[in-house]
């Protein structure tokens, strides 16, 4: 019951539908990605988490990481799994052939990734980490830099890290204190970075932490930081290891889930300093950083829906074989799934993860058209889009997976409290994705300053208008049942179209209302995307080659939505509205 | 910063102006109950809770309780606690000074129990469970067995527990399994019972055990449960202990909270039987035990809103302590209590927490009322009023402290996520508020089943008209703040009542309908009963004798629930109108 099975009926449709994938695979780079490989491939990913990750997740848990005698000791298991997943090639997946990658597209990476999470969210993190620090080194590392450490953390022999936080600077970067030191061809790296995933492990033979510090010449701020390269073993020009560097895990956090992730303090120089190589300009490591945080914030975003697919899958098979009660038109007990809560609550979990699967998919295309497409506009549309949607994805569905794996819980009844169940689990794991890589205050800053005021709506009023086409459609079919999803989608969009123009209008009257407005409007905004996806799907399952059955399933799961979730953006929209006066008006001594 | 202090002012204030302790004091035997009484109580439980009782919930969490030859060892510190806190007179604050108690009004015990259950949740769920026991002695044992048992149970000398669920029966206590077979003056029980809190403990001589059983002659299902007292050692007459009785935890559960707190699975008469005597007749033990069952809801109910206060007192805290990040019209770095998003949560703490306080009291004040009043229509009134609200501050308040709990972790940020900062137990302690004494999806069943559909809404219409009275009031002030204020709550007034008109026309439609309305009717009629309170709370601030900044702070936080709390009606309104099609449509293989 406690097991994971991926839903590959639902993501193959989502893929096609909603992702889009048809038409990425016309693009020159992923001309590859034929239905056929991408079949082969989520199976065989799909049977790699079955039999080999998802077993060890609660065992993972149970024995939690370690530090000892200075090193990262990881749950049993683990580093023979890990082995497994690197040789099988699956660190490689989204990377470009000529750099030793599969050249798949950044949808179906995201698949295959929802996969892992959903699996074992503890063990996902370290590759997930790993191919955010490859894409930075791409982007911004000088080719030697490149040459020597990218081959070994495509093929996933090493993993890497990345190292923001400090004590004092958690979402306020510019408070990092972090010193880096000139020499001759290096740096040294001194100071200590807290809140480091998999900072240490002892499965691959090297680790590249990818870390923010100082210059001595650096101005004040986060317009001061610089990023730096610092491996735990140093590595020769012929590519063999060399010395230990200067960086220790000093211990772990005990943190409420995720027991099976080792979340270092990390110390950096406590002996002369580490050993350090610049990454991009000097004092222009946030940005360098943010290529990492942006592609972590979506893997993120994944994260909220692969653990409620998850809980969902528990609390399924629970309903199913509970027996406990009587229901309308049965005779003796029936199992739970026949009495309506239980079913609001299952519907709520499955209409929220089919939501977020359409959005994180949608999301992850732009992705793919930023880099592939051969039209310029194409291109830039998409850019705008996918930085549109990262924060929305990462708030949302990370927001909406501690309302699903609560209802995973509570659909075990006293069950779900017990941690053998493993329900419970899923709901401490899901509790951090709402806090790492940006809060959801971070995120939603993040949506409304540079994302929606600083182009007065621009990229906002082109998705609306999207979203608007969408419900036009599903009416043009003439279908009542997708009328009335159409009708409600509008309802909600009008909310959305209304709440972005209310802040637009009142941003510049006072400082505090972007912030004060700001996780409501992400919510809002995720609330209706999730819709839109909804009514999407609900077209597009109406083509012929679907079979009435999902059909069926598909427009109930969406009126569903529409009934149950969408109304939600009302209230939000009424918050929003009602400004910033009432949570601004107390003294600090009022609270 | 992760310790409690009663917030005695809002506590008063909640007691005089909201639970209307001014007018319980005139009714005959609650005379006692004077302010200077009451203050003194006060002041006394607050400093027990904060010297001692706050100090042990962490440490309780850490080590927890553990079953240890065949006993339960408690974690250290809690047995000199409990002895300290029957010592000093506790247990028996509510009970008739006839019986040994201190006859003050329930009102007043529960708001002791908030600083019991907010100091230390685990702890107090001992005496929580033996007051219920008690009531339930009072109202249904025979004189012999009440003055056998009932002072040692009063003064806290013993504790008591509740037996109910077996593997098969949770939700269900019509599948109840475990037998009793009369005997001369006694009967023999055996069987299993699971998740039975306190079920052993080392810190008294003695526990009572309130078990459900099923009788030789029983009918099946819930008619045919008898209700029986099963000591853990027999008493003889002269009220010495005599033998160990055949009654013995087996082991207790890993939960996700609540650590301290043993719950155990007990078997009975695994050496030839329990002795048990029966509590009031044959086959009526249901109803017997909804006399506890009802004691403890509320005192659940007051779990969430106490476990809602330490969240808050501990986010409050941090948030002013903690710098990071700037705000406008400030230099330099801030302390994050000046950011409006940080702001948003605390006031949705704040405000959710004096809501909840307020109901919690009206409830109670109920039952004192069903009591005590002279006239016979004003405790039928009562009585009926008490009915109601029960369900509705257990399911409310304690689905409301997960959102509460979740959002102290969230002001955290990484730290809320590191078990030594403390803000995830509370997390984690709440989550089972949602489920024992019956689930959220129990009550919901109860307030729309017994309490609504059953009397055609009559009671629900009285509760009703006194709302509006309430907004009425306020806006006969012509103070444009509480005009605002009225206007929000006259809305959400507006939208329980056609909910109610809704479902009343309805509900006979279609079998799944109740069930399908019912959570979020609860989440509704909660919702707005909250916005009752904070309405009425503005209007009580403004008599003369409060201060102009205790006036401010609470319209303030009156305003913003209001804005941020009670727009969720019209989302609650629209998922009940929309009825169970969608909920129900899906086959079992389609989830």
């Amino acid at each position: 019951m406690s097991g994971y099975t991926a839903p590959l009926a639902d993501m193959r449709f989502a893929l096609a539908e909603l992702g889009g994938l048809p038409q990425l695979n016309l693009l020159p780079g992923l001309r590859d990605a034929t239905p056929d490989v991408v079949d082969a491939v989520l199976e065989e990913a799909a049977r790699l988490a079955g039999e080999v990750l998802a077993p060890l997740n609660r065992p993972g848990d149970t024995a939690g990481s370690a530090v000892r005698d200075g090193q990262v000791a990881s749950p049993p298991g683990f580093a023979d799994a890990y082995r497994s997943f690197w040789q099988a090639g699956w660190p490689a997946l989204p990377f470009p052939p000529e750099r030793g990658g599969q050249g798949l597209p950044e949808l179906v990476a995201t698949a295959v990734n929802e996969i892992w999470q959903a699996a074992n969210m503890s063990f996902a993190l370290c590759p997930m980490l790993t191919e955010g620090a490859v894409v930075t080194l791409e982007q911004h590392a000088a080719k030697e830099l490149q040459e020597r450490y990218l081959p070994m953390l495509i093929s996933g022999e090493w993993t890497a890290t990345m190292n923001l936080t400090e004590p004092q600077a958690g979402s306020d970067l510019g408070a990092v204190k972090m010193r880096a030191e000139p020499r001759s061809d290096h740096f040294l790296l001194s100071g200590q970075k807290i809140f480091i995933t998999w900072g240490d492990q002892d499965f691959t033979d090297n680790i590249v932490h990818l870390v923010l510090a100082r210059l001595p010449d650096a101005p004040p701020g986060s317009r001061g930081l610089s990023l730096f390269l610092v491996p735990k073993f140093l590595v020769r020009e012929d590519g063999s290891l060399g010395e230990r560097n200067d960086v220790h895990p000093v211990s772990i956090e005990h943190k409420m889930g995720i027991h099976a992730s080792p979340t270092c303090v990390m110390s950096y120089g406590d002996h002369g300093g580490a050993i350090g190589y610049l990454i991009g300009k000097p004092h222009d490591g946030l940005s360098c950083m943010f290529t990492m945080m942006n592609h972590a914030r979506l893997a993120v975003g994944v994260q909220g829906l692969s653990i409620s697919e998850r809980a969902y899958q528990q609390a399924r098979g629970y309903a199913r074989e509970r027996v406990q009660g009587q229901a309308a038109g049965f005779k003796g007990s029936v199992t739970i799934v026949h009495h309506p809560d239980i079913r609001r609550m299952l519907m709520i979990m499955k209409a929220g993860v089919e939501a977020m699967r359409g959005l994180c998919y949608t999301t992850a295309a732009s992705l793919d058209y930023l880099r592939h497409a051969a039209d310029d506009g194409l291109r830039r549309r998409h850019e705008q889009r996918f930085a549109l949607l990262t924060p929305i994805v990462k708030g949302w569905c990370t927001e909406l997976s501690q309302e699903i794996t609560s209802l995973g819980l509570q659909v075990h009844g006293g069950m779900g409290y017990v941690e053998e169940t493993g329900a419970a689990q899923h709901f401490r794991d899901a509790r951090i994705t709402t806090i790492y890589e940006g809060t959801t205050g971070i995120q939603a800053g993040d949506l409304v300053g540079r994302k929606l005021i600083r182009d007065g709506g621009r990229v906002m009023g082109i998705l609306i208008a999207e979203m608007k086409q969408a419900a036009d459609a599903l009416l043009e079919t003439r279908d009542a049942a997708l009328a009335a999803v159409a009708k409600r989608l509008a309802a909600g969009v009008v909310a959305l179209e209304r709440a972005t123009r209310w802040l637009l209008d009142h941003h510049a009257a006072d400082a505090s209302i972007p912030g004060a407005a700001s996780v409501d409007y992400l919510m809002l905004a995720g609330t209706v995307c999730g819709a839109w996806q909804m009514a999407r799907a609900s077209l597009a399952v109406m083509q012929d080659g679907y079979d009435a059955r999902l059909r069926q399933a598909k427009l109930v799961t969406a009126r569903f939505y529409m009934e149950h979730l969408l109304p939600r953006s009302q209230a939000y929209f009424e918050s929003i509205q009602a400004g910033h006066e009432s949570i601004m008006a107390l003294g600090e001594d009022q609270f």
